[in-house]
């Protein structure tokens, strides 16, 4: 029974939690972060102040629990299925995860852009937590492609003039713009004409295509 | 005596005017719109409510006085004066372009970003007047690119294989994502790979090079 009731209490513990991530997501990708206040979160959440305090210290630590799902999110969605097959071919896994960007602001008809993005573009000048562990992502992004062109030249699909991460900082650089562009224009064929010069641009460097 | 009077006015009204502009300018910048109040724009400004109101009808008003201000000094300082010889060859002036982008970051110490692509990021999923606005000057960025691609296809500069409205959106976009990329990183050598790629890619459409 007490056993019962513990379990009871850390399922609606989680709920709660769950509850108010869910609703500061949602609020933080519209608004941004400076601009969802703590209150919109509570309402949003149906949670009081008291139960709040007891799963978040702040709304900075709130913050931070919604970048790593986000990071998480990310990594192990749109990143890793792309290159999930060792014996993939590099060039062919970086153009599957260029659709899958694509594909994705395509589901989410050109609203929200990219949730990391736009927390870069908001608070990389203003708050240094936040642009540090925003650094760390990207540069984990930035690695996935690297690894992949320096595996390409390995196999000799790409030549000596490709220098891995200068391109991949290009490959991502030209995906935050596309995606920007297109949460701008409201229109997904600015994107498929981004990551159709995106592979254009890879045919550069690719040997014996 | 009249005469020198209301110039006098008109002078101080225009230094006030142009004081709020300077300092709301300065706050959206590194805070976005929606996180500036129209108290912290007073009280940075030094400037009374009903001074403010005697200027603007409103803090949308003023935005919108900021907005026109950096559209008209992206259009007149960085965007044209690279496309101001009409004899100029349009691949030489787009690559001046770049490096003229890349200039600016460096002088801003990779602070700031793209005050456009801000306020796109900020406000294209909130605010409908902003965002047809900066769709507006983007759009008018794209068209200086577009052109230039034409007119190097005209001269026989560039091959038939070139898309001039696809390679005009894609180096926009790699123009925003390495310019966040240099925000994120504040680190200026993320943006020179970027447009080293890009004058790679450029050169994908080259003829007689």
């Amino acid at each position: 029974m007490v056993q019962m009731t513990i379990s009871t209490k850390t399922r609606v513990g989680r709920s709660t939690r769950e509850a108010i991530l869910e609703a500061a997501s949602r609020l933080i990708h519209v608004h941004g972060y400076n601009h969802t206040s703590l209150d919109d979160v509570l309402r949003e959440s149906d949670v009081g102040k008291g139960n709040f305090y007891y799963h978040f210290k702040s709304k900075e630590e709130l913050g931070y629990a919604i970048l790593d799902q986000i990071i998480a999110s990310f990594l192990a969605e749109t990143l890793a299925p792309c290159f999930s097959d060792p014996e993939g071919r590099p060039l062919a896994q970086i153009r599957c995860f260029l659709d899958r960007v694509l594909e994705i602001q395509r589901e989410q008809n050109c609203v929200g852009g990219c949730a990391l993005g736009n927390l870069a573009a908001e608070l990389s000048d203003v708050h240094e937590g936040f642009r540090s562990r925003l650094a760390l992502v990207f540069s984990a992004w930035r690695e996935r492609l690297t690894e992949a062109l320096h595996e390409a030249h390995r196999r000799g699909d790409v030549g000596g003039d490709c220098r891995p991460e200068a391109v991949a900082h290009f490959l991502v650089a030209g995906l935050e713009g596309a995606i920007l562009l297109t949460k701008l224009t409201k229109d997904i064929a600015v994107m498929e004409q981004c990551v159709g010069e995106m592979k254009r641009y890879l045919s550069i460097y690719e040997l014996g295509a």
